[in-house]
């Protein structure tokens, strides 16, 4: 018996014991690091919604009041000092480092002792008539100096004199018509078109080309007025005295045009100016149309189809010239614009990540302004400023992302993109190895209806996963999801039942990221209704009338509508610089790519006969596109199974989604604009403000109709399709397993 | 007394559960998977051992044996055959996979029908001499059927008729000599120079820029043979009835003439020949000395300077024509080659990677031959054998390398690079993000007296340390290394003391990896006394005497140097694979640049007046090679204490490592040669044989002694200069911490 007790007493000694060890080895094993915070998604998770909550619509407009009393225009000294206040702010606000990124490039500004105006001159060279030399100052910023009167930045000097051709929008197909249908010729005339449709610049090649002396642009009230709008001051609507200002270069993504490809530094070589990238030959100017009125409304010639009257009290006639009675009358532009080059700065901050800080998600925007920037940029910098502030908030609690985040203050924007491009030039290196997104913020309203995305499309799903965390931010939404208030504004009724996502385009300083270096991109911002609202843009479009008045008054004076932008915005580069996998989706840029090869394909289809007489076909194409659908498929299906406990594996899978974007990057180029490399997405050659899918093969069909050598010209379409077709082959080829 | 007993006891208890409970803890913290092998550099040195005494001269002799009994030109049946005997023989060895990939290219035949020759017709347009039709046969092979007659792949047809002017080897320097010095022009003659010195493509383009209207190349003893060496087949010297055949191409790394920058397959859109890339406008042909004495005995003209003379007993007198008595007899090319896109056969075989699959390390060369291919390439390719069959015994040993390792046996290399260009077309994108280096197995034998390697800086050090670990396989050296029978045998003199290193130029298969992708690359073969041994390559280079027996005879007849050529490219490929931190060292890279920058500094220096006048200063490329110097210093530094046992961290600087050859990648290309990128290594463009350092800056420099415009040329130098400043200063920036 006890013998009996002293075996038991062993027994449960022993397991006591073992239970000890195991109990040891098991809390060993789970204390031991394995630098993958499983758990991550989890603490994200909590992280990401008092990262959003902390945002406030009153910081936002704090920050756009702060940053919109004077015009800081690219290369001034206010915007040097607003890129200090920034610089400051964002030190306060806890990130790990900010710098200045300054760069010298090629800028445009009149001539203060020489204004620019036109003139109508009479047969004793008489100025007759002058358009006005500013617009008049808006209540309240009467004694603000410094305010850039309207011009066209980097017009060429001249004083050019001779008839006017009314070109309606300036559009390729509009002098097809003028030339073709009109008989007539724009050579040696001044051309007049309307701003809107197309990127200015695009009019103004278009007048080089039809062999114009200089080109006069004015906002026609057709196309710069909301219907039951007041005018400015009384409402948002463009006066007559107001005038869009903005820069006429064709740079197709060179960034300063003395030294494309590489950033405008100290010791960069730059070209001539003659030899530089984009610069019109011609002077260009901008009117409104109170002095439109007076240009147009003595014009002869033939009256014009209905597509190109606007909505003035002028009979919209084509010219030549004037009518008999005005017939020695001719009109003479006096433009004496300087290029200067000029220091820029951009304002860049970091966030250093705590398990991969080689891997960068980038949210930028521009600071520049033509004058105080109401909109454009400031109500985009205003939140992104709420954002850094909130982050800055988080990492004082402990938290830090997984990867880096990379904040910039772009200067130079409205010159041609420059001050993003160029840094995009110095860092190009880093970021084709090491950029995960980049997420643009511009002007983050330009409407009061609903929200507007544009972004490539493996973005797609994570943009609605962060708009359903978020609350609508319009009265009598409350409880609805911001995802929900836009999907019932703006479905994308054709195809899918989901708030429409469109394309990326250009005219936004994502263009180097996305098309020349091939990072996944995105923007958001409160928008109007696009199918009541037929204006252009939004009215007051780099006018002096773009003042802070016009957010607080009419545009979101709750500043909930940007506080909801700011959400968006900051959700997106939170989830992709926190999240273990990367949130991009492969199988959605699979579905928009099939899409894409059937629109082109049917583009062709215009001209049958052609397409059977040349073998014209999209097969290769199309077995691209399923390729890469069941290539995408499943690599989503092993990303399922993947073992997340293993960081390697994990940054495998992570490159694989990271380079993705990167794989449809040509570096050839597509033709003749060797800064546009995205073989998938780039605007039209006929209008930067256009994204198209497949540019290269869209821009060869658009060259069948001109072409005096279609036998050529179907070559090239016929190239274009195969590059298209290696290009979405080999971007299968990167998402299967990689060995 | 009892409590105190029992008290005593107590503490025991506790202090054993402690410790059991400590001693669990311990283990299962020990036990825990960290998927970082950090022993794995210790069990790698064993399986490197093994691996290269794995390799043995006799299955090295016996590879070449087999791969050497019959013709095997790029595009003919044998050479299928050889591919598919290879991918058998890879499957066998344990490769876990071995695939085709098949490209249609454009290759190049003489026409079965019409023979290649050349004439001397007299007056009445009979011919009075013709070159020969073909080699003669070497012993032992006269039954062999499909051996090409020597022929000038991509040569135009035609047949041209006119005066022959003798220009030296048809260097750029001989064209400007006889056009400036001896004012000859050579404007519709048919051009006769030596070969040797550069690319035989070289001459063919300044004939074609001289106006020439035909080129004849011929092999002079003077450059063909060794001395005291006999003629084949008694020795190795090349016999007068010897040819060199080639390609006349100028392809700056285009790949197939027909599809530059795309894969030619199957839906690939090809330009017509005429739109083809390099293709010469003129015929073009190559004749042994036998022939040439013919053409060159009765040439009249200027008696040429010495330097234009090579070893036949001829006078070497420039032309135009033949001297008075012969002066009514003209020259007559009679061309019929055809150019024709073919099916070409690459093979690749894979080892996945046990941890970085995602990661490549390459082992490449050419498996096409002129004819039998006894050195070029199969000496190469026999080493690639044995390699594989090496790895293939250690996999079934358990062993797995950290990384994929490929093996490619390239077709169509000897028509432009061709197998090798398309496959990185091919694959272009998946080779950007993740290929380590690249190792280049052309010919492994080209001379008797000791190793020769041409690699990026960054390779120096694990040249050396590999070489290190192999014997030397010199009789009489036994007990020392590779390293140390090298290093007596070429020291760096100039600048260190150790073997000598050289630039990678172009002329085989790395060249689409390392000068347009920036993927580290090298080569290393047997070579002859470049200090005594003055002759062009090795005499019997591409014509049908390069058979087994002149390598069995006479170049390595215990194959111990063959072998220990495979043990070097096998040993890098070993370690670049297999060790946990990339043996790239970027401090080498560091000391080349700052040496490449003196050098093309000091030859700018020759124009010290127009130095001044244009203002070029190389300060900035000067201070960009001193921030590299301290940033890779800086980075060999933090790698003394990475935490090794952390995944992630080891991976970041890795790839830092690995993405440091790509840093150099311009994407926009050297100018005119969109296909060769890399700023700081190319050939130039008047020799593709010779490497230069800062490409771009030496072809500027080049270029100022025959510029119209100086001012303008010098402009080039500048902008040259200031591209490689802001490349080398990227590159800098990629090695500093990434956040």
């Amino acid at each position: 018996m006890r013998n009996e007790n002293r075996l038991r007493w062993w027994i449960w000694f022993i397991v006591l014991l073992a239970t000890l060890f195991f109990l040891g080895f098991i809390i060993g094993w789970f204390a031991k690091q394995t630098h993958e915070n499983t758990a991550s998604n989890g603490v994200s998770s909590k992280y990401l919604r008092e990262f959003l909550d902390e945002m406030q619509p009153n910081q936002i407009r704090e920050y756009l009041r702060k940053f919109t009393r004077l015009p800081h225009l690219a290369g001034t000294e206010q915007n040097l000092k607003y890129a200090e206040e920034i610089k400051k702010d964002w030190q306060d606000f806890g990130l790990d480092s900010v710098e200045m990124a300054p760069y010298d490039v090629l800028l445009s500004y009149p001539n203060t002792s020489q204004p620019n105006y036109i003139s109508i001159v009479d047969q004793f060279g008489n100025e007759v008539f002058n358009t006005s030399l500013a617009e008049p100052v808006p209540q309240g910023y009467e004694d603000v100096s410094n305010i850039v009167p309207p011009y066209s930045a980097f017009s060429a000097k001249g004083q050019p004199e001779g008839d006017l051709v009314y070109v309606n929008y300036g559009r390729t197909e509009d002098f097809f018509q003028l030339e073709r249908e009109m008989n007539i010729s724009a050579t040696g005339k001044i051309v007049i078109v309307r701003y809107g449709k197309i990127f200015r610049g695009n009019k103004v090649k278009n007048a080089v080309l039809a062999g114009a002396k200089g080109i006069i642009m004015f906002s026609d009230p057709a196309d710069y007025w909301a219907s039951g709008v007041q005018l400015y001051p009384d409402g948002w609507n463009l006066p007559g005295g107001g005038v869009q200002r903005g820069n006429v270069l064709n740079l197709n993504g060179a960034g300063d045009p003395l030294t494309p490809g590489y950033p405008a530094k100290e010791y960069t070589h730059r070209f001539s100016v003659e030899d530089g990238v984009g610069l019109p030959k011609i002077p260009v100017h901008p009117i409104g149309f109170d002095d439109a009125i007076h240009l147009l409304k003595n014009m002869g010639g033939q009256i014009p189809p209905n597509s190109w009257k606007g909505s003035l009290n002028v009979s919209y006639r084509i010219g030549p010239g004037f009518t008999h009675e005005f017939k020695s009358q001719k009109v003479r532009m006096n433009i004496h614009t300087n290029n200067k080059v000029t220091r820029i700065y951009n304002v860049i901050g970091r966030i250093r990540g705590a398990l991969e800080p080689d891997r960068y998600v980038i949210l930028g925007g521009h600071r520049d302004a033509w004058v105080f920037g109401g909109i454009d940029p400031m109500s985009g910098a205003a939140v992104v400023h709420e954002i850094v502030r909130s982050a800055g908030r988080l990492l004082s609690e402990g938290w830090r992302p997984r990867r880096t985040i990379i904040f910039a203050s772009w200067d130079a924007e409205e010159f041609g993109l420059l001050g993003s491009t160029e840094w995009a030039e110095d860092n190009a290196k880093l970021l084709q190895e090491r950029a995960v997104a980049y997420i643009n913020a511009d002007s983050a309203i330009e409407g009061t209806y609903t929200l507007r995305v544009d972004c490539t499309p493996s973005l797609h799903t994570l943009v609605y996963e962060v708009t359903k965390k978020i609350d609508s931010p319009e009265e009598g939404e409350e409880g609805l999801s911001l995802y929900e208030s836009w999907h019932k504004r703006d479905n994308w009724t054709q195809d899918r039942d989901a708030p429409r996502i469109s394309k990326l385009s250009s005219g936004s300083d994502f263009e180097a990221y996305f098309i020349r270096l091939g990072i996944a991109a995105g923007r958001a911002r409160y928008t109007k209704n696009k199918k009541t609202e037929l204006y252009s843009s939004y009215p007051l479009y780099h006018s002096v009338y773009e003042t802070f008045e016009i957010v607080e008054k009419f545009y979101d004076p709750s500043f909930r509508r940007l506080k909801a932008v700011s959400q968006v915005r900051g959700g997106l580069i939170f989830l992709l610089a926190d999240s273990q996998l990367l949130p991009l989706d492969a199988n959605q840029y699979a579905d928009s790519l099939r899409k894409y090869t059937q629109s082109i394909a049917q583009l062709a289809q215009r001209h049958p006969a052609q397409m059977e007489m040349y073998e014209v076909s999209f097969d290769f194409l199309f077995s691209a596109a399923e390729n890469f659908t069941v290539a995408a498929r499943e690599f989503h299906e092993r990303l399922q199974t993947l073992n997340r406990a293993d960081p390697l594996q994990v940054r495998i899978m992570n490159d694989q989604l990271m380079y993705l974007e990167r794989t449809f990057i040509d570096p050839l180029g597509l033709p003749g604009r060797p800064f546009y490399r995205h073989v998938i997405f780039a605007p039209s050659s006929h209008n930067k403000y256009a994204g198209e899918s497949f540019p290269g093969i869209y821009d060869a069909l658009f060259d069948i109709e001109n072409s005096a050598d279609p036998e050529k010209a179907w070559e090239e379409v016929k190239r274009q399709i195969s590059i298209a077709a290696f290009t979405v082959h080999a971007a299968a080829m990167t998402l299967t397993p990689p060995a």
